[in-house]
């Protein structure tokens, strides 16, 4: 068990965690954003971050002040909490980006590594290659292999008490995203960067993000802090959250303020575009578009930068609070609505829901049924595999919507979407739940898909069914040998005999 | 045409608009949100409401200030708007509330209306009967006629320039609120609140809601601003204006700030069960949960009030961008993932699309698919009926999701959930919207009710459709004359013949 990330809260594979930082004394409270500072442009202020928007955590980048004649040195004598002003915890880049960006580096692995602790990093970074999506197979293996090269060489540099990064490539391949997870979990490396997913969130290309994360989280044990590295949009927070990852990093709040882009939780505006301000931050409930438009430019820059980070932490709030109501799904599920992309991305998350469903407490507390989609939660297929042990006595079972029936020994009550289950088990989760008036045809397939289960694992008892005007597709998953009784307008009883 | 309400943008049935409150002097921007104002606890005073919140326009009892020994006086000498220190717009209420409630008022329709005037109110309201949901159609007949007598009535009270409410009424009975809207519409009074909507909102009974506002706006024309009476949670905001409602009156950011209440875009939390405070406005982003709980009652009760006008303003505000972006309906669907309730009450907007369409312009801009209640959009039934008038001028026409087959003299496009179009219109709204990867069922079935109607209306044209997996229950939805070719996993074309 890795001792220095600790589990509070859990909710699907959405978790609330504490990540303790040894050489920064301090101990962040996960899921956290890291605002990226660029020492050469302080859109705002390290000490602000923290004032302001309580920052316990925020990432820069080592191989800038490596190559900085400016910073340099002040970051070797200072250390990088004097020289930023900040006292939370810092993690450093590596220069990855730029080996990516712009095909060779000056410094090797170790030296980077070795400088990052000498500037003061609290959690740094080795050189890993950031594969991106789509190359060939053989590039994202060999790529993938000189990674593992580097954070197996990480783990022999004395960095003394600085937390090492341990990026997880692969590309869009997810059984080698697994493998470099299990090889990256077996170093005694301690954070878990999911890297080069920014080409496919600036693509919009959601359900690849979300399968990319949820392979590097087999690998994974549920101790290992994950960290979705260059990830800033608060849009996508809760999908990843309930994917798995703890670390996002936002170099988008001041990058899109310069270019007076606006963030919101379901997307980007530009601010030559909006004619009100929907958000009330204090940025928001102080000024009018027009307002933000007149402002010179610097202070402009400031102000949506300051309104893009206060969107981002209030997201992530949200995110937690969820969390700690059981509801992270429900709020994925509100997400998903944002965009075409969105709704895929939660489509590729859903089917996950096996994998999701293993990390499931089964003592939470809420189930909304809000779309179709609500039909394949976890706690569908969790009650469709309990259905399999629930112990059956009676001879002939009434499975009903309304009332009993004299004919049958038993009555079970039939919920769309869980299906069939005993009385007794009216009063607990999930289906206890609050449903809609009216369901969609998949609610009642998946009630059918329930129904299965049972009479599969009762092949000596004879069911009925009596439902309430249930549609043709449904009724005709029903295995054959089950009875079916329409219930009526008036009466909640099937016709008595 | 009434001259005191001016549309100024309409996406559906929401729309922004102007209302000319000529006593005051203002013009209030609608949706806009009015504030209940009661004078003996003044939570918020209204000139901070005017100062912080940009409050336009407030709502307050003249039945209290009526029966006030320690207000009625001032009100008579000062006026309201001194006596608030407001300079917007002041509407007032009659004591209809009090009458629903208590049984007897101890004023008449005649000295209310008077009274009113004589404070400076710039709205006022007669007596109205606010029949509640699922009385006797006997009861809701009768008591709307005493309504109707009283709107009557108020037409000959002289109120010099204060404009006049006239309620529609007519419980849970459509075609009552319909007629109810006609007459009201008819008489010289100028503003339209539906009434007696809290308790269909307090029971979460958002379709019922939704019913009764589109029936009374079938009654309505397109210049009558349409206040939802009582409606006071942002949570319902958007689904409120969507169905054409343009004023709001809130007594629930006082109410629920007293009882430790907080409210959300998504429905309401207890403080005490808040971890974290999911917004971003001046209140929430400088307190945790655990410094407004440490507060001292009155204290307390200010700072959630004032949490929950933000996020009231901050939601109007948000609509209002939708509108402008063409995205309600988008911003509606977000909303309805937030309760079952709200889904029913997006589902009965839907099932009124037929009346939001021939509201809806034809131009407007964007169209998400986003679940499979987008497949019955107003934009999804426009593009239907105008397959019934696109020329086809060739004998064989394929209708194809790839590409072109030599066996036919024209290929048209086919889209989910729109159906066929000519390439031509490739590039128009709203076929031209961004689309999942993935559709639903709902999709291709709505896709292939377009192919229904285009062979409906060319009769003599041979039609084939080539589609890349659609589901049994689309393909059995076609025409039986329409040939289908299915599209392969590795070719966009039909095989060539």
């Amino acid at each position: 068990m890795r001792d220095i990330f600790e589990l509070r809260d859990v909710d699907g594979a959405g978790r609330i965690g504490e990540l303790d930082v040894p050489r920064a004394g301090v101990t962040v409270e996960t899921p956290a954003l890291l605002p990226v500072i660029n020492p050469h442009i302080r859109t705002i202020e390290p000490s602000t971050l923290e004032a302001d928007f309580g920052a316990e955590i925020l990432i820069t980048n080592g191989y800038i002040f490596y190559t900085s004649e400016e910073y340099r040195e002040q970051a070797l004598d200072e250390g990088l909490h004097e020289l930023l002003d900040f006292s939370g915890a810092i993690m450093t880049d590596s220069g990855s980006f730029q080996l990516s960006e712009y095909g060779e580096i000056s410094v090797t692995n170790e030296e980077i590594l070795r400088f990052q602790a000498d500037i003061g990093s609290d959690i740094g970074t080795p050189v890993d290659i950031p594969t991106p999506p789509d190359v060939s197979r053989e590039q994202a293996e060999e790529e993938l292999a000189t990674t593992q090269e580097r954070l197996e060489a990480a783990e022999d540099v004395d960095v003394g008490d600085m937390l090492v990064n341990a990026p997880v490539q692969g590309s869009t391949y997810t059984d080698l995203r697994t493998e470099a997870a299990e090889h990256a979990y077996g170093t005694g490396l301690d954070v878990f960067p999911v890297g080069a997913v920014v080409p496919m969130m600036n693509n919009y290309r959601y359900a690849d993000m979300v399968e990319v994360v949820l392979a590097a989280k087999r690998g994974l044990g549920a101790d290992a802090p994950v960290h979705l590295f260059g990830a800033g949009h608060p849009m996508m927070f809760a999908l990843a959250v309930a994917a798995g990852c703890d670390l996002f990093d936002s170099a988008a709040y001041a990058l899109y303020a310069r270019d007076d882009r606006y963030l919101t939780i379901s997307g980007t505006e530009h601010l030559d575009e909006l004619d009100y301000l929907p958000c009330s931050c204090p940025v928001c409930a102080e000024h009018t578009p027009d307002e933000l438009r007149a402002a010179d430019e610097r202070h402009r820059e400031e102000l949506l930068a300051r309104h893009n980070l206060h969107v981002s932490y209030q997201e992530l709030r949200t995110v937690k609070q969820a969390i700690r109501d059981g509801e992270l799904m429900e709020l994925v599920e509100r997400r998903a609505r944002s965009h075409p992309a969105m709704a895929d991305g939660y489509k590729a998350l859903l089917d996950g829901a096996g994998q999701l469903e293993r990390q499931d407490p089964v003592s939470k507390g809420s189930f909304f049924y809000l779309s179709p989609q609500s039909a394949r939660r976890p706690e569908v297929a969790r009650h469709h595999d309990r259905l399999d042990r629930l112990p059956v006595e009676a001879d002939r079972v009434l499975l009903s919507e309304g009332g009993d029936n004299r004919r049958f020994d038993e009555t079970w009550r039939l919920q769309p979407p869980f299906g069939p289950f005993p009385s007794a088990l009216s009063e607990s989760y999930p289906v206890s739940a609050e449903f809609p008036e009216r369901f969609d045809r998949e609610a009642y397939e998946a009630a059918a898909e329930g129904v299965c289960r049972l009479v599969e694992a009762n092949p000596d008892t004879e069911f009925a069914v009596a439902h309430w005007q249930w549609p043709e597709s449904a009724l005709a998953a029903l295995p054959e040998s089950v009875e079916t009784l329409e219930l009526g307008e008036d009466s909640e009883n099937p016709v008595e005999d």
